[in-house]
């Protein structure tokens, strides 16, 4: 019921010409420009950072604002602090937002490393089309992430701290203050860096219940590959029954052969054993753009395939809750698994299923199973410099 | 790929106890505190404002703050002006937001009214719980909107100018700054007016183009009947796309059978002949949840229901674009509109699917035809006091 005053056209992957006939600017990180804070915050304890109600950011955040007329903005860094918005602000009312998340390591070589923040910046670009939000170069992100983690890096994750982390979150948001449902002619994207809690090893694993059958969180011809604000914020409700109900996540089944789709926000892997005796690793496919195009998803198969592709088949396809559940009943079920950055690589331990749990082994001591443990190495030891890998990319640092 | 640090319980529709044992405050509009501009603005002339590419509101707002702890606070009546919104406020990144829209009209008899408040404020608690919010009552919203219309209205919708109108946007957002895909526990209720374009006459008609097959609006399962802001922007690259080949608006149609849900962010009626050559209105039927529960949509079926019953069958079923196709083919098709707030009831006079052009009768002058124009003139009528009926309400005003 809300109207467009004016005709306005998708801002999307397309460069647009100004009114004024030039070129909009396109975003530029080399014209970051930087004002310090003079109220520097003491870096708290990880355990204390995160019991916060209040998410900790470290001293400063990146902004850059981008109008339809004339582009980006040069890139800002500067203190940490409050956005000000007018109450008619698209992103307010419109949903006109996204966002990506990754991870900044303190390796025990010392070095900071992203980890393939190249692919989330891509995704970033896929996320802001699909949700008519301007345009930018990849690279430009990347290069903003590094001189903001250059800036902040060494204090907030110091070097007597190895094997931490913080959680960096680059966010894309329509401003214009117009009511009237119109692509946003002006939009802000910022970067913020902050606390978050270890998420990998609930203790006994993590336990998930199915979907409701009222509840989707995705459709076909929806937007459930893309990291929207749209997509998460209709799934707590569901999220907050499961948690009431002991369980951690969601597992988001769809269509009328309830496939499994993603655990929470994360992807999700099961290792079975086929009929015919095979070991096979399956997640859901990309391709009807259900799910998110996780970045550890990718990683995970990629290290996978090239590592245990003797041993294990690896499959994309769609497969159903009731598979799994015959696979359960038949003692096929190995290990199972989501991955993503939040969760990193989480073994789960029980799946619950309309009066039915399905129990999955882990390992002792709630550790992963063999092959959820391998795969979890493997990541941990690019991310923290145990293993010299391309994708971990590290961050240069003022000494 | 988002996590919660902590165990959040939905806020939904449920009354919450509070940390120290007492019940939070529901919000109470009896306690609204008054902090009146000491920059009142000048009124732009109707066109002039509508012509901006911000809108433009009235002096005031109201604003209340929840947190799940102590629950609402005393709304305030202040001057309008930007939010402050920490990076990390949880409508920035997974929309948490809802919204209301309802317009506030200056009367041919010199009242101020609104049209059916209370009906709006319902789907406004119900919006909410969908989306994870906190919960209030209806009628303290209705009361929160009166008082704000009591002070801004003589001067915005000044008695001079019968016939205008004002839009009226309740808005609850989550605040609480804590990344985590997790309920919000901190939220704003803010109510706004401000000027919005007349939509219901588009020269020569509404011309509405067919969803395309990769996009879908709403789905079963979803959200599509409750006013969320995840409805609208994922919304918006069709609808670019449909304004640059030329038409106002999106039908949006579902499932394999492709069914007609709803135009734009409006509901739609078709009014044809049956094969068996009743006259008959029909619009798509609210029981999977996929449309929204318009107000105008609700009034016209009544009405129509009322008025028109012994000449019309009235019917809300799935109705297919095949069907309207056939139909239009066999020349049985008589009139289409849309019907909402914000388009009230505008006059379809063409549809494009794949290829073939629908093509609907409209009245002499771009005005309606003859029951959409019926329908249109009785919702005027009641909205601008021209007849007296319990859907205006009236506006208290000080002399």
């Amino acid at each position: 019921m809300s109207p467009s005053a004016t005709s306005q056209e998708a801002n999307g992957a397309v460069a647009q010409k100004a009114a004024n006939g030039h070129q909009p600017a396109p975003l530029d990180a080399s014209k970051l420009t930087y004002t310090l804070t003079t109220s520097p915050r003491d870096v708290p304890e990880f355990d204390a950072a995160v019991a916060s109600s209040e998410t900790i950011c470290t001293d400063h955040m990146i902004t850059a604002t981008w109008k339809a007329d004339g582009g980006w903005s040069a890139p800002e860094l500067r203190p940490y602090g409050p956005l000000s918005l007018m109450p008619t602000a698209s992103c307010l009312h419109y949903a006109t937002e996204c966002f990506e998340g990754l991870k900044v390591y303190r390796g025990f070589d010392g070095g900071l490393r992203m980890f393939r923040p190249d692919r989330n910046a891509a995704r970033f670009r896929v996320s802001a089309a699909r949700i008519a939000l301007p345009d930018f170069d990849a690279d430009e992100v990347v290069q903003l992430m590094t001189s903001l983690l250059s800036v902040d890096g060494a204090k907030w994750l110091p070097r007597e701290r190895p094997g931490s982390f913080l959680y960096i979150r680059p966010t894309l948001i329509g401003t214009q203050p117009q009511l009237g449902v119109g692509a946003a002619r002006e939009a802000m994207m910022y970067i913020i860096v902050n606390f978050m809690p270890r998420l990998d090893n609930p203790p006994g694993g993590m336990r998930l219940l199915t979907s409701p059958d009222d509840m989707v969180r995705a459709w076909v011809g929806g937007f459930g590959y893309a990291k929207l604000g749209a997509n998460y914020g209709p799934s707590l409700v569901a999220n907050s029954e499961a948690r009431r109900l002991g369980y951690h996540q969601i597992l988001w089944l769809y269509g009328p052969d309830l496939e499994c789709t993603e655990a929470g926000a994360s992807n999700f892997f099961v290792l079975w054993k086929t009929k015919d005796g095979r070991k096979e690793l399956i997640t859901a496919p990309l391709d009807d753009k259900l799910i998110l195009d996780g970045v550890t998803r990718r990683s995970v198969l990629q290290l996978v395939r090239e590592r245990l592709g003797d041993e294990l088949v690896i499959t994309e396809r769609k497969y159903s809750i009731a598979e799994v559940l015959e696979a359960s009943s038949e003692g096929r079920i190995l290990e199972a698994f989501a991955a993503g950055t939040a969760f990193f690589i989480s073994a789960v331990s029980q799946i619950h299923h309309r009066g039915k749990d399905i129990n999955i082994p882990i390992g002792p001591d709630d550790q992963p199973a063999e092959i959820t443990n391998k795969i979890k190495t493997w990541l941990a030891d690019i991310t923290y410099g145990r293993t010299q890998h391309e994708w971990g990319v590290v961050i240069p640092e003022k000494e």
